[in-house]
């Protein structure tokens, strides 16, 4: 089974995880079949690991690990490697994948310009 | 004259910027009638202060930022408003507005959602 991870820089203030929280819902609204779970690189739980184990007892194999970042600064080039090296590590039988941030998506760009459009 | 500024937190790694740098040719291609400018909280330039500078030397008479952060913690609660007051004082004839995070909105957020089901 299928599953994704939207993992995220984390911060001190608990209402940071909002949008977060909001998009583990849509999509688990929108992918049933694929469940999702939120990890946190730091000041927020569930970590990475936390978050591969959990999805691991819920019978996923292949996990897909979406960095929910903008930049691909020093955390996710330095940091998150690490990370996932060590959960793949500990989770030989899982097929752990990672795609590039989603501020390299070129429609998550275009979101943003027209919800800027909208504002002005 | 309108004008936008989109507002990043900086990162050391300067390749963190890069999305932020497509983001405002996105919107300059589109928007030609629109001055933008990026701003930086930390780390990295311009700041908001000098953004607004640049902008009004433009000729701009209405600037709206847009915080390009998924989630709203102290950066935006506490910081933010802090350094959008001190703009204001220091340019009294602009009209300086901003909007909530860019993670507040559901079509980000959507784009996100199908990025990830791309990926899996």
């Amino acid at each position: 089974m299928k599953a994704i991870i939207l993992f995220g820089h984390g911060a001190r203030d608990a209402r940071w995880r909002e949008p977060f929280d909001r998009l583990a819902k849509l999509w688990q609204e929108q992918h049933q079949g694929t469940p999702v779970q939120l990890a946190f690189l730091e000041m927020m739980q569930p970590s990475l690991e936390d978050a591969v184990s959990n999805l691991s007892a819920q019978g996923a194999t292949q996990i897909t690990v979406v960095p929910v970042f903008f930049g691909q600064g020093g955390h996710l080039r330095n940091d998150f490697p690490v990370l996932l090296e060590a959960c793949q590590k500990q989770y030989p039988n899982l097929t752990l994948s990672a795609t590039p941030a989603v501020g390299e998506d070129l429609a998550v760009l275009q979101a943003i310009v027209d919800f800027g459009a909208r504002a002005i």
